[in-house]
């Protein structure tokens, strides 16, 4: 059942350690078949070394084990909430990478300071509201997920363009077209909180760029008028690497 | 003599330069037989790969030398006095990590500050009082255990829910159910410690985690009603990577 | 055609992820033959282990491609702007390296604070003005050279003794005599912006070298009486490594 | 000649980049004979990749070149002062190692603020004078070496004692007993500086460690009573690792 879906998910999961991107298993990714209505997703705290691709783990968009040995991960109903919400998302990634977490800890957007960021995010990565007691006591996970759809409406950020949130307190989540993608964009939110906390420790002035070179640069890699890669806009839905 | 236990230390010791714990031989694990009340650690300042399994030398609890042809490590009067005081921990740990030495150095608590820390710290990782020019003079390592056993006391800290310290000046002791643990917990506390770095030069909000943020996630992962991992509560107690 | 040249620039751009200067494929680097007025470059978007000599794109000094099956980086129009402006170059490097691209976001000079800067820059490592939203919005990447020459023609910065700029908010553009030396001087930079950037947070004092010791460093490795290496001036002209 | 010497400085130098000291050929090791009254060291400007034993210089202590196809690092007058005025040191070494050069270009001292540091330096590391005008300008390798003299004697510190020291504006150059020994010296250098910055970045507070926790820590590794490791006081000066 999907099993290139699973190979798929488990190859993204398999670029995190590679990535740097988790320290042991704080990480997950999961993809969709958007025909099918069915995710599939790591199972819940196995090592990056002993995973297989047949112990990923189906899951509907009700959250429920649809196949699977495994427990599926924790952060399940979290992924369940984004798929819902976000329709035209293939991916999801949570993971603990650290310069991304520091921004979260403090409850601090990632701003928008330069090109690497404004080749992937049009506009700053928000901070969600830290989640309330009740949030956290009831449905932790899925409530997770709704603060992160919350913070997107209230703040009317695009989701597509946005492709990332920081869970305050918490750490990052990133989506994409595919999983692989969706990977990517975690890593370049890795660079970037990277690349910021270093500018925003050289200066106290108003770094952030201009409206018009944010628009240069997500559209020279998005869009109809994309000319970044080697086949037009097309090349950064199916690439894992842009 | 202790041909499993000697092995399952040589083993958490060989894991501390692959998690990048260690530099040289500023490292070392031990691990405990509760039935037969000895201990085995590493031997004193040799180089992980010139370590073999039956280097490690045995301990009873009165740290006395019972078999080994080596010089136990130097700090091994503080784990005598932590496997005494802590009757319920199997494996301790002791490294020079750099980012929790800075905060050792600078005698701060690495502060709860995301659920990264939450899911294995129930709390602040305790910057213990620098011992005194008479506690350092007279049998110095059998005072740092003690100066640890007293900062728990003294600051009613649970040594099973924040398994680590450290010492001021000096540097991070971990302790777990086995030895292995015990380095998981070494990792956290490092890993926790370069976020919480990053994270307050950020901001100078408060920015501890709520007490119920705390309870959520460490008991997402300990206890009864755990539900993180494959064997519910047992995962946690027997797997070296959560 | 030029196939000695694209080999030399296929390792150069091979050089990149070695050395650590560049994630995912955000780098790029060309090398010219002065005699043809005709210059190689990598192609936009493709991954460096999937990279090949053959993939090298030729282009005119008008910007134009005259061989290659791929489309050519996207930067080409900035790399033919500086082949132009500065004669005597004969390679040329971006980077989004994080330590550099954090002082660009900051919009600051890497200031000239030790002797490894001294070694190969001779004075501050200038960032340019930001674009203006008409140099943005039309000829964007040809803008960002000419930003580049006006910076150093304003600053009157020799463009030899200083192979480097910070475009704000975007990151590093390096040359040399060669596509290699191009890349050894964008590995410097990316040293010394890590160097200075610790500097610059230990203390507030001018930290500024004085110019007898730039005058010192700077030509004990370049010009007539360059005495580093195996052969006088010539080494470091030949060499990659210095 | 000295065949044994050099393949024992050929293995010191290239510990450097294994233990990251090193960016390109940024550093030079050397060794003594004291019997004989010479010393190998590196030969200039080449790459660590392409050393052999063989290609080591042998100077006397008039700085002159006894055997060797090749030019001497451009360090080598340095050395030459340093062995004359430090008769008990068997091996020098220079690098441009990051944490280091940035305390350097800050002109600070690396203050003792872990035992950590009072394990192999008993007190700060100093941050010497800048070089002056004339200095740099006449004779300035072996001016390094005189300012670093000069900086031990008047502040009176033990060059046995503190293995090490900042040239301000420039890096380290540290010492010992042996070539490896002195690698050994500047890897803890490193580590040191690491550790201070972060822990100087935390707190405003008096952090230095008292003189009887120096005296502890110092005196369990160095001198008659030391009992850390396998041979006594003997293992820390065979040994390249402690």
């Amino acid at each position: 059942m999907l099993e290139k879906l699973k190979q798929e998910v488990y190859d993204a999961n398999m670029r995190l350690p590679e990535l740097k991107l988790v320290t042991f298993t704080w990480g997950n990714v999961s993809g969709i078949d958007r025909n099918k209505g069915l995710f599939v997703i790591k199972p819940s705290g196995v090592e990056y070394s002993n995973l297989k691709p047949s112990d990923m783990v189906v899951i509907n968009l009700d959250g429920k084990v649809v196949e699977g040995n495994m427990n599926p991960s924790s952060d399940t109903p979290t992924h369940t909430v984004l798929y819902n919400a976000f329709p035209k998302i293939g991916g999801i990634v949570h993971t603990h990478s650290p310069w991304a977490v520091a921004f979260a800890a403090a409850k601090l957007d990632i701003p928008a300071l330069s090109t690497t960021h404004a080749d992937t995010f049009y506009g700053n990565i928000p901070a969600s509201d830290p989640l309330t007691k009740e949030e956290i006591e009831n449905s932790y996970e899925e409530s997770t997920g709704k603060v992160i759809v919350r913070t997107f409406k209230n703040r009317k950020i695009d989701y597509e363009s946005v492709p990332a949130v920081l869970v305050s307190q918490h750490g990052p989540f990133a989506w994409g077209e595919t999983p692989g993608k969706a990977v990517y964009n975690a890593k370049v939110l890795e660079a970037v909180a990277e690349i910021d906390y270093h500018a925003l420790q050289l200066t106290r002035d108003n770094i952030n760029v201009p409206q018009y070179l944010l628009d240069k640069h997500y559209y020279r890699k998005h869009g109809d008028k994309a000319y970044y890669g080697q086949e037009s806009a097309m090349s950064n839905i199916h690439a894992i690497h842009e």
